[in-house]
């Protein structure tokens, strides 16, 4: 909960008052959030001039910068954490410095309007969950067998046998039949029954030995115990890493935002 | 300039309070920010999770949605422009729900507390202006040797002559040699004279029919002048594009942010 004393509002605050604070709260590492009208110069790798506008500009306790326009989820500029912070007056304007080195890159803001100041000690410790659909862990999986193990190499998926449709099907690095089953939370018991029943149906079918495999970003207990007595694996298959692989191969429809 | 009317800060507000603000505010398409502790939900493609903690949520006049933790240049969950906005009350929680179709995606923030609410009218009619290193443009040149025209084979670049060095050399589709001349912001006369200073030394020392070619973002007007009498080109190249290229060709050092 915040203390009052930790959070600081300021309507319409005078430029000096804005340098005073900003630079206590950069020493005592707090986030600010600064709304007025400032224009905005970049040099680095490349270089950008942003014309005067109203903007909202967020300095985290990091050392990150974010300036936002009225529009758009992307920031029209930005610096990554760790840049060395500072607030000074030149001609009446709030100028705010965000230099990063190795590449050497400075984000300089030149505030001639202030309509809210804002500081505050975030305090936020809530764990973030991702979870794939299990359609993005399966494609990932195809993409990159290696997610279930070396020399993995998939045959088929979504393939229709007498219990269900078996999500990937394939043979291991020693021409092992392997069945896949993906789940995207964490695994429980009828996960393990669901994979124990495709692959006693296989190979009672085909007569040879068959591997399963539970893919999913976690298991819980019991049905580890379950898994096991089975003798099925268990795979951790991580939703961000299935993600990536797919921005990967996604390339041309990224459009990132730029310095 | 804002008009005082324009602005609404609100400090500790009740959750009435920020809701009947919050749908005038997305009424009139205004760009709010909220400070408080919060949980958000995800659903869509994939979906995620994110427990109470200390935020600021940003939402823009255009419907973008941003919810940013205290750390890190990357939200943790985002919207993009265009999205159906709401908020209401359940359990004397504050839940604001973006929700877009095609895919579609909800983002769902449940708050608890609000420390501030802030609306503005934001008025940003400046202009952005990228420029890219001439080492940027050189290089994206090279792996998309159609920014200079169609058929345009590159041979060498840096290449030492006896006035300087030649940003990059090459053949048209017809064979004839090519000379790029690369400047990174608005090219101007002496831009145009280092340009004809590389094709007529090279004409002499070839004794062959040499193209030059000015590429950069713009050309003034008298350099333009000066260009067309001595029977030099110019080709506009945009560092936006320059950095589209670079990145297509760096997927792997792309960290892209997750929902």
């Amino acid at each position: 909960m915040q203390d009052s004393e930790h959070i600081i509002i300021c309507e319409n605050p005078s430029i000096n008052d804005v340098i005073a604070k900003l630079n206590e709260a950069f020493n005592e590492r707090r986030t600010t959030i600064i709304v007025g009208s400032c224009r905005v110069d970049y040099h680095g790798r490349a270089s950008s001039k942003l014309e005067y506008g109203e903007r909202i500009v967020i300095i985290k306790e990091d050392g990150s910068v974010l300036v936002h326009r009225s529009k758009g989820y992307e920031p029209v500029n930005w610096q990554p954490s760790g840049c060395v912070l500072q607030a000074l007056k030149d001609n009446d304007e709030l100028i705010i410095k965000a230099t990063k080195r190795n590449p050497s890159e400075t984000v300089t803001i030149f505030f001639d309007r202030v309509y809210l100041l804002s500081i505050f000690k975030l305090i936020d410790e809530g764990k973030f969950s991702l979870y794939a659909s299990e359609e993005d862990m399966q494609r990932a999986i195809l993409i990159e067998p290696t997610l279930i193990e070396e020399g993995f190499k998939p045959i088929d998926y979504e393939r229709k046998v007498e219990p269900g449709f078996i999500d990937i099907y394939g043979v291991d690095k020693n021409g092992r039949m392997v069945v896949v089953e993906i789940k995207r939370r964490t695994a429980n018991k009828e996960a393990v029954l669901q994979l124990a029943k495709y692959v006693e149906y296989l190979r009672k079918d085909l007569s040879r030995e068959v591997r399963g495999i539970l893919a999913a970003p976690d298991i819980s207990r019991e049905a580890n115990h379950l898994l096991l007595s089975l003798k099925l694996e268990f795979r951790r298959v991580d939703p961000k890493k299935c993600f990536k692989i797919l921005k990967k191969n996604r390339v041309r429809k990224i459009t990132d935002f730029f310095k």
